[in-house]
């Protein structure tokens, strides 16, 4: 199949520099303040988006350097197929965080709840519309014993 | 900044042959149902993602032959900055969409509510886990007036 070929908007700035020891969705990274700054020849196409408490952020994992079929994820100890995980060793490094949005000043955009690390080039965002993005999940496979540690739990240095 | 460049891991199946007519959202695309073929080297990347309800698809807006900093989207008369939209028409045309997903039989995943023209290139597969993907959005900007229109309004061939 052809390959797709995208050119980062822009980069995530946060406080964190390391892969280890940081929240590992932004559900567990309340209260962390980063920005993304968007390429200033792109800054018309944020007119607007000022309006929406929340964004989602599809990003380049870009510290990644392998990609892995099977992972032991940070909420388990047993292994899993990549795709049943949101671990970034994916044949695709592609991420996914919904952040707060703050305030947007000209190409800055000022963030909340940020699980991204310094650095991280930005290939899109959205507006987060509940109507578009709450879906009556009853069923998350292996996570289900899992579900009241992703507040709490943090990352260490098993993807790279 | 250096371009990603990525490599499909498989094609989305719909009854969509154009783009005309579409729900615009998969949350309008009640009982629409589909199948993604994943690349049979990649299948075990699959195991244990049949335990979820619900998979997050990010794919390539195939269609789409250019991008537009502002658009008038399907939801409104007025003129937004392409990143306060969904619009495919994007600096980077990345799609994401939240599916049901009904079985998985080796490399084939059965969805429902595909809202995804056939054909479409996949970019990644997630599992949709309301711990990380719910969150508490209290704004959404201009699409406050739409919010009841979403699983009503049909596409057209605005973008391209």
């Amino acid at each position: 199949m052809m390959k797709t070929s995208y050119r980062p908007i822009g980069t995530i700035h946060s406080p964190f520099s390391e892969v280890e020891d940081m929240p590992i969705q932004s559900t567990g990274a309340s209260k962390i303040l980063g920005f993304v700054e968007i390429l200033p020849e792109l800054a018309e196409g944020l007119k607007d988006l000022d309006g929406f408490s929340h964004i989602i952020l599809l990003y380049h994992f870009h510290r990644v350097r392998e990609s892995k079929l099977m992972v032991v994820p940070f909420l388990d100890s047993q292994p899993h197929g990549v795709f049943a995980t949101r671990a970034p060793t994916r044949p695709n490094p592609i991420g996914l965080s919904v952040v707060r949005l703050l305030s947007i000043d000209r190409n800055i955009l000022h963030i909340e709840n940020v699980d991204v690390i310094d650095g991280t080039p930005v290939l899109d965002i959205k507006p987060y519309v509940p109507e578009f993005d709450h879906h009556p999940a009853d069923r998350v496979g292996w996570l289900e014993q899992a579900r009241d540690k992703v507040q709490s739990k943090r990352s260490d240095g098993r993807f790279r």
